[in-house]
């Protein structure tokens, strides 16, 4: 850390500082310049998280140096992550592709769609049984029986399953039915709910909140590690910007980032972030090109009737058309889908 | 609703659409200018909230007319709601302000800084039991404890209280010990949290998210006063933007749009909203002039120790000063501190 | 300046950013942490202006220190700066309103406006002749007529005119009609601009960009003092977030901002900040609320025929009537109106 | 257009809008819902460019149709522009690398680069003469002599020249000695220049606004293309958000909108876009897969050395190992570089 302080700083504004660095177990290493006093911290700055140095008397800004998260880094492990999900494995050389529809609607639909994406290569099927919307009078998700579609098309198809969780006391039931609990981008910093989930061994699917920076989100991250549950992947899905011709913006320079700061495994979701089916292709070709470890998309067998982001929805020959399209791509930069 | 069709749409298009209309309930009132066709739905267009039409063949773009929101509106209540908290009202001519530390730290720290808030004239004692830390590493609050020093503070100085909510599962606790129950930014969009306070008479203090537009931020009201809780509050602190100077950007034309499209009290909190207590009382003044209807500060004996937030926190005579100057202010608007 | 170097960094890479550092002057003060070494820059780093540090082997991260800007600075001038405008001044106790019509559209009307304006209280009168519009198909203004015509209502009431300028070419004309010469918000970071109006005494207002940053702004005040030209004031506008609910959001935390880094005045514009003009009055009082010291309006006689940003224009009426409510709120905060 | 009453609108006011329309040669379609009468707006809208609506007593809200644009849009023409520079053909099946140093600092560095940019197969040589820095105490670029240095790198290599104009008073130096003017980022909205190089046939590379919408940046090419300049191409380089962990956003999904609403090429910036030289090619990978026409790239001998943007300069070896990438990313997507 360090702190900067104002020209007119005086002796004793310094000295209170450098003593209450030295009863935290901080050293202080000082630089006294033409126009401002600059101290080094030197330690564990993670000692200083409860002590607001900026507003002791004369000090002018704080600047942590280093990174706030440590389990989650690449400093911590060197190696990428790789998150096995029944045989499925995420993050390694191959591309994983987990599709389905934004909600389960219905057992037949359901099904229907599972095989849809295993006959295109699909890895893992989505589909949300809980949904978080905007309007209380938007349909809501079919709840516990949602889950059970989703276990009944695991049992016709043997794709594993990823869905979101909203309520912590819903826990039980995720950790029986899903492969992979998603936490949404409306509960990244959920914190209860983080904590929850790092209690378990389950694999958690976190996704990058609406106005989420990359410190927040790997720090959300922390959170499921440091409570003991290692398998987290990422997931860019769009962020909050002033462009609304979509209805996000998807932040691919996130994934190469993320790969260098940290060794999870990061997915891409074309299909919220742009909240449109035909950029949900070039999308996916976009993530795939840059470094994405897996992609999360959309389909259902009938956009005009879904419940829930049918305009971002790709109808199954679409899909099977961009698996094709992605199966070229990824041998282009090395890997596989 | 409006519904408009490309140049291209065919006429089979169009009237694929008007007949999912009338299948629904809704009648069309069809205009067929030069270059495009335009469909007016009448009816109730929340509908179509099921119903994606903007993904039926020839449809260019759909726009909604009505709010989506209803309960929380002025068309549906045009006199301004107040509510009244152990006889403190709300969202009359009064403006009251609600002070106190970030977290609560200790019993003794806790009763002497309620007192300096009574002292001072503040009406609402705030204090924050259950913390969301962006990191796992910081102060995380002191839970149920720290509910009980807000009790004892109360008991002490007969101040109301409020305090933050962050798990459904400590609603009865809530309900026991808190006379307004905070959601916070970060909950704003934790559907599962909204509907569990809405099932209460127990006052409702809704911060609005990070990076939530005003009509999110009305429809999460929504979600509330839907379940029966007719005792909301809104409260703006500062929206994120591109801007770092400061650590939200205060959104104060909030305040009146709010006031206009909702008959729910507004507070404002300039202490989250800025991140530095040398903007609070510019803010607080600000926000009284543009009409807000209460404020909430953070306030802290000794803000170098204060375990969170200690930047943002006025001490005690910087707080009575700005209450001073406040009552001046609300005078020269028609209102009393 | 503060540079960090990577764990992994070698001592030939520390060595050799510390023999840059001296070849160009500075001196070095070095830190070495546990899993990080330090160096604070010590010397004018303005000197590194031209050399990024941060491409440097093993650096990971370079953090300035000293704020950019040097003449804008309070730290450069203490005392306020106040500009006298054909005897009126600005940035002193008084707060000074400009107000006018988005467009100058007839003699007539410029002048019959500059007379509501004068009655009122306003002191200086605002009006475009050249006009920045987003499409190519909007009303451009009537140029070198509008400025005749602003020059005309001044002879009329004895009012100062503020008038935007677009183009470098146009210089000349605008020193000899315009007594103030306005940089648009398009135009805070065209800097042939700033340079060209740095060369003269005339009083500048710089707007704030779209999406500039504090920083920013005050660099580009910095461009035209530099050059020469002390009278500049800044102007907040509003600037681009993820709300659609308004034009822009109005940042008020700017203003003691502002204050406390640089001397010069601070203007608000709470009419093109919202875009509406039944937001303007609370937004106009928000503003003398938080220390502004001047504010500019738009006020037009007729505003369903404006040319130009009718949705944001006050009736003269209506413009009169907040001006009776400034004058009090102004003097609830110790200034004049 | 579309154009809702209040609820409480009167007879009258829905009469005076109606009038209005017609007195300007349009017809008015209206809907009589339960609780809203909307009418829509038949004929030309842009004949209400200069009329307010939104001010007419009981308007609640107006809604735009059509597209503010015109021939820069696909409904005007259909298939692709292809731009030819010197043989060099911009937007067709090849994509077209334009690559060297962010400013031009000496003839033997210019003309050093364009050899290396040629070698590695880059189509056109980059570099900025004239230069928009944030500071006026930065580099500010060779000015002419920078443009004669281009010159002398094309007469070595044949590269065509694409360079940043500034001011509109230069615009004959540019027409000499460029092969493409470019118009960056902070002056996509300095109309005047638009105007100005509307006015040749000199192809205009303009780059996004730091904030731009798509719909802005549409209409500021059509500033452009309305004055008869139709060799246009759009430049995405990254948008100004929350996030601070890189300089911009990429925004890789305005490449296959603009594709869609627009017949102009679109190139993608990936140096300015992130500012640091480790995302460059990931993020050159995905524009190339996302569709992009072309590609701008910073290219430095030296990055250590460069008077500007050194953070985000790739050496000609890496530069020349990406272009190996591309071209087998390029044929992945059946395109070719």
């Amino acid at each position: 850390m360090i702190i900067v302080f104002k020209p007119t700083a005086t002796e004793e504004d310094i000295d209170h500082v450098v003593d209450r660095l030295r009863d935290l177990g901080l050293r202080s290493h000082m630089s006294r310049g033409q126009e401002r006093t600059v101290i080094g911290v030197i330690g564990d700055e993670r000692l200083l998280d409860h002590q607001p140095i900026s507003v002791f008397p004369g000090v002018e800004s704080v600047t942590p140096i280093m990174a706030p998260w440590r389990l989650v880094s690449r400093e911590w492990q060197q190696h990428d992550s790789v998150i096995t999900v029944d045989g499925v494995p995420i993050g390694g050389k191959l591309i994983t592709v987990m599709a389905g529809p934004c909600a389960v609607e219905s057992l037949e639909a359901t099904v229907g769609v599972a095989r849809e994406v295993k006959a295109a290569g699909g890895a893992i099927l989505r589909g949300g049984a809980y949904k978080p919307r905007t309007s209380p009078y938007a349909f809501q998700g079919l709840g516990r029986e949602g889950l059970d579609f989703l276990v009944a098309a695991k049992r016709e198809t043997g794709l594993p399953v990823v869905s979101e969780i909203l309520d912590p006391r819903d826990t039980d039931v995720f950790l029986e039915k899903a492969d992979i609990i998603q936490i949404g981008a409306r509960n990244m910093q959920n914190f209860e709910l983080l904590k929850e989930v790092g209690a378990y061994d389950k694999p958690v699917l976190l996704k990058r909140g609406l106005s989420a920076t990359i410190k927040e989100w790997l720090l959300s991250a922390e959170y499921i590690v440091s409570r003991g549950n290692r398998h987290v992947m990422l997931c860019e899905r769009g962020i909050r910007t002033f462009e609304t011709h979509y209805r996000n913006v998807l932040d691919l320079a996130a994934v190469p980032t993320l790969k260098a700061l940290s060794h999870l495994p990061v997915i891409v979701d074309p299909s919220h972030a742009t909240g449109q089916w035909d950029l949900v292709a070039p999308m996916a070709r976009a993530a795939v090109a840059a470094g994405a470890d897996g992609l999360l998309i959309e389909v259902h067998a009938n956009p005009e009737c879904a419940l829930c982001d049918g305009e971002e929805s790709l109808k199954p020959h679409r899909f099977n058309a961009l698996m094709k399209d992605l199966k070229i791509l990824a041998r282009a930069v090395g890997r596989e889908v």
